[in-house]
């Protein structure tokens, strides 16, 4: 039976990517060579870093202000290096709280120095994105999560800011096109839209680095990961190939613009059905409604066996809901298919024309 | 025709490891899923991180008083977290400079606190192990590289100390067996003997812990990967699997004991082969020659071109030293089959025939 992967991460790749990345392990482009026992500095491993970088600046058109790198840690050690990179010493910066995340940023940007958290919606359990805050002009840099993979909800529009922006896109990065231009430093794990789990992207504007006179860590430093082409160590070749492959089929789907209409479809089937069905409730406020993550609960949490029961014989899989929201969460990332929302949809139908 | 691949790191892996890995990349375990696409919290994804774990410190025999944890950034994070956790605030570190990645360990240590080398074989392009020295009982820890994958040497034992050891294993870790008692922190990267470029171990004496007075970044926090079994963030799952496998294949080599004799005669045969050939010279004093790492050179460099072209068609791969060396490396990893040392012995006695 076909799997039909909700999962909020890892998740849901593009079949072409598992058989292109099988194929790789065993003999990669028939060097006679697994991927997984050449040397990063060989020319084809070069090629496949150089070709990932170069991908992301096509598909999110980086301009040349700003340089791509892939480093590892996910984005919890770029909790770390924004600090590290960004605030002064005795310096401070403001963080927008909206869920587990942010709240993430925060904790370690606070080991550093002064951190203002100008805005949270902790107030109600983060079910909504707060707009009605300014960004101060005396701090280092504003940081912001644009999605909250656990609360279901994203931020459609950004301040306007005099301090340099950094943004978590974790969780929606590629999903939609972006004005990079607006940014100054982005970041995302690779394990939702754009590969498997074991690196982490980051968009740096060169012009914002070497301002804080901290003597940064090498690994934590973003302009040696920048100097030396993403390649200070030894990176995870497997992983990287993997983004690679998953950037190509990307920019074959018509790359942000055309997987833009169809996370939009998916989100809009979905949300449709949440809303019209008598037995469910969204959890996120419905103008901040996240995308990629749609989370719901029963009215009625007694059926929750039965409603488990029915999406798990549809081929419904990780579908459950992180234990700080509960309920649902169906994550539709980049390679879930329209197919899989549809099935997601049918049983909600089906169901409630059982219990409804 | 068959590669012999001397890489110096990523490198060769058990042909088994491939298979499987392929496999699982389209379907885990025959659960209708990739292993790319699962959640790392999932049952079966923790059972790879668990069996992992449990395997280390089956193949070390892991004393009780320590713990083993994966993380990410390789060994280059490693030279950042060991003072981060061992050295206190104005506190002080005593390294041993043996070689580039030595050098690097220093660097990092530096940014912390007071660095005293207390040794270093600088003065001969770390072609030897310095010994005439003594761990001075004042400061918070000393630090040392097992086997310097550049140069060609190994450390055959290890001196007295009153003070924590810490010691960078990452090219020969698991190749023979150890006492890791003597140790307090070990840490290695897993693209030697362990497994695929992307993930990092360390075996961590829990009671050394928590002394510092710092206030450390969580990702950068021994305690806090101890505390989260290898989980306080979104693991590598498809590293891990690899670290997995290959684990599971040393333990059926009889584990470190077995490997241990086959590394030597690999070892043997080609130093022999190196001494005994009037057309070359090992670059290591002989009684710290790496059994991981061969450093050689031609005695005469006109017949580079010549001796390269009969190395690569009898299908040896990734044998061109290091750029601060020269010459000639071969990486003799625990992967790496008797087989392949003796058709390069056998390339080396035909070089002479013909040369020589």
């Amino acid at each position: 039976m076909k799997i039909h992967n909700f999962s909020a991460g890892p998740c849901i790749l593009p079949d072409e990517v598992f058989q292109k990345m099988s194929e790789a392990v065993l003999n990669f482009n028939n060097s006679g060579s697994s991927i997984m026992e050449i040397s990063h500095r060989r020319a084809d491993a070069q090629e496949v870093m150089d070709t990932s970088i170069q991908l992301v600046k096509e598909l999110l058109q980086v301009p040349d202000t700003h340089e791509v790198i892939f480093t590892q840690g996910g984005a919890s050690l770029q909790f770390v290096m924004v600090p590290f990179n960004m605030m002064k010493v005795n310096g401070s910066a403001a963080y927008l709280e909206t869920g587990a995340w942010a709240k993430g940023a925060i904790k370690e940007a606070k080991k550093l120095g002064n951190v203002e958290i100008i805005a949270s919606s902790a107030d109600q359990n983060f079910n909504y994105i707060p707009k009605d805050y300014t960004v101060p002009s005396n701090v280092d840099y504003f940081h912001c999560t644009s999605n909250n993979t656990i609360f279901g909800t994203q931020m459609k529009s950004f301040p306007e800011s005099s301090v340099p922006v950094v943004c978590d896109m974790s969780s929606d990065i590629l999903s939609k096109p972006l004005d990079v231009s607006k940014f100054d430093v982005i970041y995302a794990g690779a394990q939702k839209n754009m590969g498997p789990a074991g690196s982490v992207m980051a968009i740096v504007n060169k012009e914002v680095l070497g301002k804080t006179g901290r003597d940064i860590p090498s690994y934590l430093d973003y302009q040696i990961h920048i100097n030396k082409g993403s390649a200070f160590n030894t990176w995870p070749v497997l992983a990287i190939y993997g983004v690679m492959l998953n950037l190509q089929w990307l920019k074959n789907q018509g790359g942000v613009a055309g997987i833009s209409k169809i996370n939009q479809e998916k989100a809009e089937l979905l949300y449709s059905e949440i809303d019209r069905n008598g037995l469910f409730t969204g959890t996120a406020v419905v103008e901040d409604r996240s995308e990629m993550n749609a989370t719901f609960v029963l009215n009625n949490e007694d059926l929750k066996s039965e409603f488990d029961k029915m999406w798990k014989e549809a081929g419904i899989s990780s579908l459950n809901g992180h234990r700080d929201v509960g309920g649902y969460r169906a994550s539709m990332y980049n390679a879930l298919p329209l197919e899989s929302v549809q099935v997601l949809v049918d049983v909600m139908k089906a169901f409630e024309q059982k219990f409804g």
